[in-house]
């Protein structure tokens, strides 16, 4: 589903990721739930996610503030700190989307 | 391939989309054709590309100047012209990026 997001400015955070070779380990289940856990989060206004090769999340949020306090939630946290188990690498850049158009 | 993008600031396209159904109808050749042109142009530093269901490519500039005077560009103006012929939905976000990390 393309996201339905407020007119612009608001904030994305792009997500770009290559996944480790292997077992699943764990990861599809903790990915549904960290987006569960996201749409529950103030602020939190939409998602896209594909994968082919490269996967590529992005999430769209009211503001900073907002991914910030995404960032420090604590089972998003320990998330977190087993990325490097499920991905060979990734980057994430946090965005200010200016202007927005489409049909 | 996770894009090599520089120290932000720097610019983002994020284009979601959905295709129709039905046949090709010269949507890869265009779409291959536009990556090469876009590599091509000042400014363009990296792109990023999934689909599964929805179609998401982020492509990464410079500036607004560079995304303007490739938006204006000839050949991409005539793909544009196509675009619904292809897609059933898309959407453009313009943004900025503000910071990048990962590993």
């Amino acid at each position: 589903m393309i996201a339905e997001t407020p007119k612009p400015p608001y904030y994305a955070v792009i997500f770009t990721s290559l996944r480790r070779e292997g077992d699943d380990d764990g990861y599809a289940e903790t990915a549904g739930r960290m987006l569960e856990l996201a749409t529950l989060q103030p602020g939190f206004l939409g998602f896209e996610s594909a994968r082919a090769g490269i996967g590529l999340s992005v999430s769209y949020w009211r503001s900073l503030e907002a991914i910030a306090a995404w960032k420090n939630n604590a089972e998003h946290r320990q998330a977190q700190h087993n990325a490097q188990q499920w991905y060979e690498a990734y980057r994430i850049r946090i965005c200010r989307v200016e202007k927005e158009y489409g049909f």
